[in-house]
């Protein structure tokens, strides 16, 4: 390596609302180390790198950094690129020529594989090129580290969220259905749990991606806690599934369950709203004739239409079931950070840094607990290898991402534990209080 | 009065994440005053109240109270009861029953009205009840005051949102739309406009039901800011209108649009949704074949589609586009509260406790602005009759609530004015910072 090596950082996938702490450290950090020169900003991630727009991160003043580093989404701009083996030759093409022996790139688990190969093909060329992947998600699902950056922060605008919706139900009692983000992985729909702080709070049941479900099922659950509470209010996560681990809207167990409880009125909306997104370009259909499923307020919909379906048939009587798709506010909100992720995401990039001056080559930043006598929350970094991170050796069949465990995950399969609450509590920080006045039952 | 006349206080109508300091403001204030014996909560406001449902709130420590008064959602309970005269009777023979004669009733409009109508009657029967509204709206669209408590908190949680979702959209350009609360005033909606601090930032268009539009200027406008911008966030209040004064699913002209631009499927979409919500006990149906338009992602859905469509068939490409219904953590999101909304909506509890003692024997508490000389914002309150804030007498066709004045909305109809910005500024005290890196355009 020359004196001056240049150092690249670029972010990738979905913004988080720490993404940019992790950025602010990287170039913090970088700038302490007298052996690295130019610390070039990748615009929009590896698509940027590859058309060579770079921003001069030192340029930034350390006021304008701190400013970038407390705002949500990714200042650099992100890309949804998956890049192939013959991008990551050009990548590192574009490395070679513009003397980079440094190479960042905060993102999920695709960001380390494509790290990984980058690597590689540097090695292979006998190029000197220090490879780290700075983890972030709001899915959680990275394999290795104990969590992840960005988690924590959408783990708490989910838990106020569902505290501010329970106070509002308890308020005006009715069914209230939110569908929280995270297909594969249901931490972020768990992180609900928080929102119960006293008797009879909800969610009254959360229902995850880990585990399988019938539709009736889920109107059974909602039924049985307005039995008990007259009113109920369900943590659902987008990625919902049925025994054959197929998506609620792609279920066609789901669709036949439609059929068997008369409900194929639901299933003509689906077949008619599918013809509306054929207008605009949308691809191969699901079993509902749906081809969008994300993004929208489909699911939200549907389960409150088979709800309430369902209870008016029941109680005769019709009844207030509301549905919300959290959206983006839940990877996005200003101004709704967790201090600890926050702190942690910032040292992420720092430590990053530091590990490859230390003379390591390549890695991802992990997280592991302190075990501490008075069970205060302690947290360390230490590097992985990218290959583990990314899963990319794995065998055949084994996830490529990291599920709830199922000591998590409660018996019955609609809730969470105890030990699931006492692990996720000190990653959001502070949480608003939740203050109640006891009142009888509404007669 | 005897020298321990008895207070009872309720909430009514949507929650706010400030209705409980209200609560609190009153208790408070009564626990002062020798005069005052039980203070009674109303349990679900006036329904309660009919019931003789009541809460000791002398039985709640200065501790708990704080809590709840920080905790959203109304702690007492909250009703959708609309009373009617016989009922505004008989809620005066509960009072007289148990010696109320403070009578404080936390909501919107129609708790001032009814508040007045049961002080009417009580002057009739010569029983001296002293009777209070106290202010609380998202939709700020109470009369006489300069805004309401409660607003000031829903906005800052529009406007973090709108921040958080445009960083968003930078950092992975599409088109992003966001239905906002408010059916009759633009208030909320506008509130979007805060989340602008750089240049370039969204929301880059704001719908707000003060005006009418038809769907080709909103598809327009979603157009313009992608030419422009590459990318566009727009706001749009879930009262959208047409020039009849329909909100758009509601609108035979939007309707006719559609067939122009040749969206039929969407129509049938509706059409098809219909008939799903006459499964569960579904009223009558719009323009659009629907029953029911708010608490779903309806409005939100279809301007994305919408949107999708056009653009796909103008630019022969398939486009991004993401639509968010931000649903009730407007209205009660914990931890996102204006620490001014939250000190006003205390004083407003605590002042018309002040009032009633100082010898004012009814009225709504209002807000006004001081002028400073340093422009430093200032707020006094003062008491307005009850028949002003409900309108109740107001001529047949005036509008019994307050929308944007024009000079608060810009030309071109589809956004707010300066004026509006520098207005709402202080009332959603803290925000978020909102640091920007500026990239090169996007080739």
């Amino acid at each position: 390596m020359s004196a001056k090596d240049n150092l690249v950082v670029g972010q990738s996938g979905g913004p988080t609302a720490v993404i940019n702490q992790s950025l602010a450290g990287v170039v913090q950090e970088a700038m302490k180390h007298e052996a690295i020169g130019r610390i070039m900003g990748m615009v929009h991630g590896v698509e940027g790198l590859l058309k060579e727009q770079f921003i001069d991160m030192r340029s930034l003043s350390s006021g304008q950094l701190e400013t970038v580093a407390a705002t949500p989404g990714a200042g650099l701009g992100s890309c949804r690129f998956k890049p192939k083996v013959e991008d990551c030759k050009n990548i590192f093409e574009v490395c070679r020529k513009h003397d980079i022996h440094y190479y960042y790139y905060i993102g999920g688990n695709d960001s380390a594989l494509s790290a990984g190969i980058v690597n590689k093909i540097a090695r292979e060329a006998g190029y000197e090129l220090r490879v780290f992947h700075v983890p972030k998600t709001i899915d959680n699902d990275l394999l290795v580290t104990d969590h992840c950056p960005g988690y924590g922060s959408a783990a708490k605008y989910v838990a106020q969220c569902f505290m501010g919706n329970d106070a509002d139900n308890r308020a005006l009692p009715g069914i209230k259905i939110d569908v929280v983000m995270g297909r594969n992985a249901g931490w972020l729909t768990a992180a609900a749990a928080l929102a119960r702080v006293n008797p009879g709070d909800g969610p009254h049941a959360i229902f995850l991606p880990e585990r399988s479900y019938t539709l009736r099922q889920f109107v059974d659950s909602v039924d049985g806690a307005y039995q008990k509470y007259g009113r109920a209010v369900i943590a659902v996560s987008e990625g919902i599934a049925d025994t054959d681990g197929n998506t609620f809207l792609e279920s066609d167990r789901v669709r036949a369950e439609l059929k068997e409880m008369k409900m194929d009125a639901i299933l003509d909306a689906f077949e008619a709203s599918g013809k509306v997104e054929d207008l605009s370009g949308g691809a191969k259909r699901d079993a509902f004739g749906h081809t969008q499923l994300s993004g929208s307020g489909a699911l939200a919909d549907f389960l409150a239409s088979a709800t309430k379906i369902h209870l008016f048939r029941k109680y005769a009587q019709k009844f207030r079931v509301r549905a919300d798709t959290l959206g983006y506010a839940q990877r996005s909100m200003a101004g709704v950070v967790s201090e600890v992720d926050a702190q942690e995401a910032r040292e992420a990039g720092v430590t990053a840094v530091r590990t490859a001056m230390m003379g390591d080559i390549d890695g991802s930043i992990c997280f592991r607990r302190v075990e501490s006598q008075s069970g205060k929350y302690f947290c360390d970094t230490f590097r992985a290898s990218l290959e583990d991170v990314s899963g990319v050796n794995f065998p055949a069949g084994m996830k490529q991402y990291r599920p709830m465990e199922d000591r998590l995950i409660a018996d019955g399969d609609m809730d969470v534990t105890p030990e699931f609450v006492e692990w996720l509590r000190p990653l959001v920080g502070t949480l608003a209080p939740k203050g109640l006045i006891e009142l009888p039952r509404k007669s």
